[in-house]
C-alpha cells in the first residue's frame, strides 16, 4: 500500500528487517526498493549500500538500484528499467508518498544506532542521472520530508576536543541538526485514487488534445476536476467528473479557456476544436460539464 | 507589496480602514480589492458589501467588484475588465499570496465584533461567473488559507433554546468552528520574483514551443528551473537558470524529456525539435544548459 501503514507511528523502530517486514512498512527483506513501476514505491530503506547516497534529515537523495558487486562497489551502468528505479519514477510522476526506513547501517546523522526507524513519508522531488564514485552511470532519486512529517531524530556527535585558543564556535558543529536545504517548489501535485483511476483508463493521453507526455521511465497526465470541488462550484469527487488532461488543457479547464458543449465538443476562444475523447469505462457527468460551462458564461 | 506587511501580525485589530491604510495592510480607503491585473491582489477586504459573498473561515467566497448601486444591490454585469477583478485573476495565475482583512460589517462567524481585522494570507483556488442573487452576471473567487495561516477566532453564537426532549447534539451547532471545507489541490505554484521577472521578459510565451496559454482576464505561463535547486543538483536561483515554459514543457524538462544543446537546439525524443527562444534580456546560464543535459545522459 502507498502511504502510512494503519496503526505505524513515525519513529516507530524495528530490531530487523523482518519485523519492518511483519509491520508491512518495507515489505521486501533484501531490496532497498518496494514498488513497482505501474503502482510507484511504496517504500525504500536508507541504509548507507550506496556511497552517492547523501542524507540532510528532512532531504536525502537516494541512489537507485542495480550495478553493484557484492561489496557495494558500482561495476555496470544503472537503468529506469529496473523496476526498483521506474517505481520512484512513478512516484515522481503521481505525485504519490514514500515510506522512509532508515537503518543503523546508515552515514551520517539521522541512522539510528541500531536497527531499523520508520521516518515517515517523503515524496520525489527530482531526478536524474550522472558518473558515480565508481566512475559508472547512477540515477538519483531526491526525496524531501512532507511539511507534516516530523524530523528524524540527529545522532548525538562525540563533542571533538577544542585547541585552548580555538573559539568552540569555530570547531564543527555537534549536534546540530542541518538547515533544511533550500526546497524545490514542487508543480506536480498528489494524484489521489479516483484521478489515478481516470489516467490509467486513457493511459496518460489528454482527453482534450490527445497529446501523451513520455518521459524517461514513464509518460505523465494529470486528473482535472470539472466541476471545482468545494464552494462555490461544490463538485463531486467522482470518476465521472474528472478528465485526463495534459497540464496545458487543464490550466485551461481551471480557467475556463475551454469549456464543452453537451455533444462533448471542446470550445476554445469560442470556436470547436474537436471533441472530448471518451473510453466506454468512462462516463462523463454532463450535469458537470452544464457546471463549468456556465461558470464561464462571461 | 504582495504578501505580509513587516511588524504586522495577523489578527491585528484596526478600528478604521485608514489605520488599515495608514498599517500597509490594506491600502485603498473605499475599494474592496488593492492590486492590478499586473502585479495581482495585494489585499481585500471582506465585510458584506456583496449578498453572494460565503465566509466559512479559512476558505472565502469572495464576489468581484463592480455592478451596484449605492444600496448593495447588483444593477449590471460584473466584468473581468474590472482593474480589482483582473488582480484577482492575476493572483490566481500566478500563484500569489493575499492579504484578508476582515469588516464588523461582514456576515457570519468570522466578522470581529467592531472595526477591522488582518486574518492573514490567502491564496485564489478557483475563480469562475454565474447569475448572482440579483439576477445579474457576477465574478467569485475561492480563497483558501495557507496551511500556516491561523484561523480566523470565530464569535461566539448564543445558544439555542433546547426543547426538553431534544437531544442537544442535534441542535445547531453554537459557537464550534464549521470544519474545513474539502480543499482543492492547488496545481500552480508560487512565482518568485526570478520566475516572474523572466515570465515578463517572455510574456508568458513558451521559449521552447512558442505556445502561450490565454485566458479569460490574462494568461500562463511557468518558471521552470534548468538546473533544479537543492542537492544533488545545487542548480542558482537566478534568471539566467530559469527559463519562461508551459507547463507540457515544463513537466518534459523537469523529467528529461527535453534537453538543450550549447546552441540553445532543443533535443526531444533525441531529435533536434527546435532552437530555445531567448531574449536580449534574459541570458541563458550555459552552465546550467550543460549541468541539466549532464543529468540525462542516460
Amino acid at each position: 500500500m502507498i502511504g502510512d501503514v494503519p496503526n505505524v507511528e513515525t519513529g516507530q523502530e524495528y530490531s530487523t528487517r523482518r519485523l519492518a517486514h511483519e509491520a508491512g512498512v518495507h515489505r521486501p527483506l533484501q531490496a532497498g526498493i518496494c514498488g513497482t513501476k505501474r503502482t510507484g514505491a511504496e517504500s525504500i530503506v536508507v541504509s548507507g549500500g550506496y556511497k552517492d547516497d547523501e542524507d540532510y534529515g528532512d532531504v536525502i537523495v537516494y541512489t537507485g538500484h542495480g550495478g553493484q558487486n557484492g561489496a557495494g562497489n558500482q561495476v555496470s551502468d544503472q537503468s529506469l528499467d529496473d523496476s526498483g528505479n521506474s517505481a520512484l519514477v512513478t512516484s515522481y510522476l503521481e505525485g504519490l508518498p514514500v515510506r522512509v526506513l532508515r537503518g543503523y547501517q546508515g552515514d551520517g546523522l539521522f541512522a539510528p544506532a541500531a536497527g531499523y526507524r520508520y521516518d515517515g513519508l517523503y515524496r520525489v522531488t527530482s531526478y536524474g542521472s550522472k558518473l558515480g564514485i565508481d566512475g559508472f552511470l547512477i540515477w538519483q532519486f531526491r526525496l524531501e520530508a512532507y511539511d507534516d512529517t516530523p524530523a528524524p531524530p540527529a545522532a548525538q556527535q562525540p563533542e571533538l576536543p577544542t585547541a585552548p585558543n580555538q573559539s568552540k564556535s569555530a570547531a564543527v558543529p555537534g549536534n546540530e541538526t542541518p538547515e533544511r536545504i533550500t526546497s524545490t517548489v514542487q508543480r506536480i501535485v498528489r494524484s489521489s485514487a479516483v484521478k489515478r483511476q481516470v489516467k490509467a483508463w486513457h493511459d496518460n493521453r489528454c482527453q482534450t488534445c490527445d497529446l501523451r507526455i513520455d518521459v524517461p521511465g514513464g509518460s505523465y497526465s494529470e486528473g482535472a476536476h470539472i466541476r471545482a470541488l468545494g464552494s462555490p462550484h461544490n463538485g463531486p469527487d467522482t470518476t465521472g467528473n474528472v478528465l485526463c488532461l495534459c497540464p496545458n488543457c487543464h490550466v485551461m479547464l481551471d480557467a475556463g479557456a475551454i469549456i464543452f458543449e453537451d455533444d462533448l465538443t471542446v470550445i476554445r476562444g469560442g470556436q470547436p476544436a474537436g471533441t472530448l475523447r471518451t473510453d466506454p469505462r468512462h462516463t462523463i457527468d454532463l450535469e458537470c460539464i452544464r457546471h463549468h460551462r456556465d461558470r464561464w458564461r462571461q
